[in-house]
């Protein structure tokens, strides 16, 4: 989840000599297919706030793609760059979210619950009637968009979560994100040098093991797309662009390692998942916000993004990126991002 | 020059609110064969003292071991982590360099200029018997160890400094000072977005240039090694490890582009150069030093260090490394550093 604030237990980039932990999601509540939280799916009722900065975000960004609620939950992006109100609608005419009616996400979270002493952070889903954060539970959100959203998905959306792998794709997704999604904060935020080497060393151990894992079949759980795959996507998306230089996570680039570097490909071009990053607020969003590590808040000139849209020839190992269903249509045009290497 | 000091016309990394402006060599005396500064080449005379850090101290020990100067001149390595009084012997037991008999670097300025203003830095050649630094300057020192101290060259010294390739060596190394040795500290230091897109452009813009240049050319200037090569050498050996990530110059690695990263693991490989570089001293160095721009001053893991011993294939070039001459011998038992890949 993206968040800000000032105290530790919410430290996104702010943290003070503590080492970095990643907060638990306070507001849980989830919206379902029979309502039982109070919150029932229902088209044209929510209101998903994203950062495009924030990998937790971007999952539910591409689950929303790949499934076809584009039309069911409409859509605010906030301004990579967080002021001390944290997540601000300053890209919208006026600094005001114009179906939400309000400047600063924190209102949906002071409407929902006022005083609440902790952070604010992406993805979250409002309730546009009430005004009131349902949740920003960035775990769950996703899996509810695959297994409670159903009746509102597009014709021939994909099983992102299906059944019978569901066991796996909760284990393979466990230790990726103890040790990659999480690990790349830990180790860039991390103010000891033994926290940083441990979890630097965990992190790469990890992905050479996925990248074990990967060489010979072309998603991480069965032979298709899943959640699995989006949630390791989103970090290796901004590996080299925010956490190889400025999260000092430097063994390696992604782009070094082949198996890694075609997968992640392999999947940015995919439609729903490049067509949901935007790389110029990836790299101001970090490098700006966290001038704890970055205290000149310089934004680097990055790598060169246009890599991205080389032949990743994973079609050799087989797999069905949708298996029996369909790619989604393209970007709905109020929501396009700029293409890689023109960032 | 390895410098430190707290005020910003000293700034290595120490600055304030305004741009990185390297300050001019202070003490600019010269060794000569005709000793007309008063400093007469001699054997057991003068102490060059170095950070193994530094890249421009990292010159002087290339050049003094192409040229065979080691027993004329001995040779003081400071710790990469300087305090507030700047460069210290805290290597040496008791933290006092055994033969001029100081525990920090400056005592020696303050015997040549008491009260001096301004910062201390390496290389420093420091004259034995009065204990006084002779000269930092350390754009001169190699060309004198290359012209001036001829008599004491070990049979089969190369020539470093050509007559008849001077202009040429002087124009390559001048851009090249400014582009890209002088260009990583303005880009790395920069406090200004502007100064810093501008200051990086150019790096790779004459990164590339001279890439051109050597795609079909083993050296930069002629058939031999020069001066020129030695003053590009040093920081291309620590790009990838600091540059590319604390300096933020990631358009990309050296290691990703071929014709660069072949020419400098081809001198890496030779006698004289990889082994005078400490990899362990450079990222401890930069990382814990400059905490303006790394406040944690956590030291990355880096790169893989053990790929500057691949082949580079350079041969196929043609060009003779030294020419008529021949390499230097083996290190002095006494200045070994750990080899690349185990630092």
């Amino acid at each position: 989840m993206g968040t800000t604030g000032q105290d530790n237990n919410d430290n996104e980039g702010k943290g003070g000599k503590d080492e970095f932990k990643r907060s638990a999601s306070h507001f849980a509540d989830r919206i379902t297919a029979d309502g039982r939280d109070g919150w029932p799916v229902a088209a044209d009722r929510y209101r998903l706030v994203v950062s495009r900065a924030c990998p937790w975000a971007n999952r539910a960004l591409i689950s929303r793609r790949l499934l076809g609620l584009e039309e069911a939950i409409s859509l605010a992006v906030t301004d990579p760059i967080q002021d001390e109100r944290s997540w601000r609608f300053t890209l919208d005419p006026g600094g005001v979210d114009p179906v939400l009616d309000i400047a600063f996400l924190s209102e949906a979270y002071d409407a929902r619950e006022q005083g609440y002493p902790g952070g604010v952070s992406v993805p979250a889903i409002v309730d546009v009637p009430s005004g009131k954060l349902v949740t920003n539970d960035f775990q769950r959100i996703t899996l509810d968009f695959a297994t409670e959203w159903t009746a509102l998905h597009r014709d021939g959306a994909p099983d992102l979560y299906p059944e019978a792998h569901r066991e796996e794709i909760d284990d393979v997704a466990e230790s990726i994100y103890r040790d990659v999604n999480n690990g790349v904060y830990k180790a860039g935020f991390a103010v000891h040098q033994e926290t940083y080497d441990t979890t630097v060393e965990r992190l790469f151990a990890r992905l050479d093991q996925v990248s074990e894992r990967l060489s010979n079949r072309r998603y991480l759980v069965g032979d298709t797309i899943t959640e699995a795959d989006i949630r390791f996507f989103t970090t290796l998306v901004r590996f080299d662009t925010v956490y190889h230089g400025h999260f000092k996570c430097n063994r390696n680039k992604l782009s070094e390692d082949p198996v890694l570097w075609a997968y992640a490909r392999d999947l940015f071009q995919t439609p729903g998942f490049g067509d949901t990053v935007d790389f110029d607020h990836i790299t101001r969003h970090y490098h700006q916000v966290h001038t704890n590590i970055n205290p000149t808040a310089i934004v680097p000139i990055g790598p060169d993004l246009s890599s991205w849209l080389t032949p990743h020839h994973r079609e050799q190992l087989g797999g069905r990126p949708f298996g029996e269903a369909t790619a989604p249509g393209p970007v709905p045009a109020a929501e396009t991002v700029p293409p890689a290497g023109r960032a």
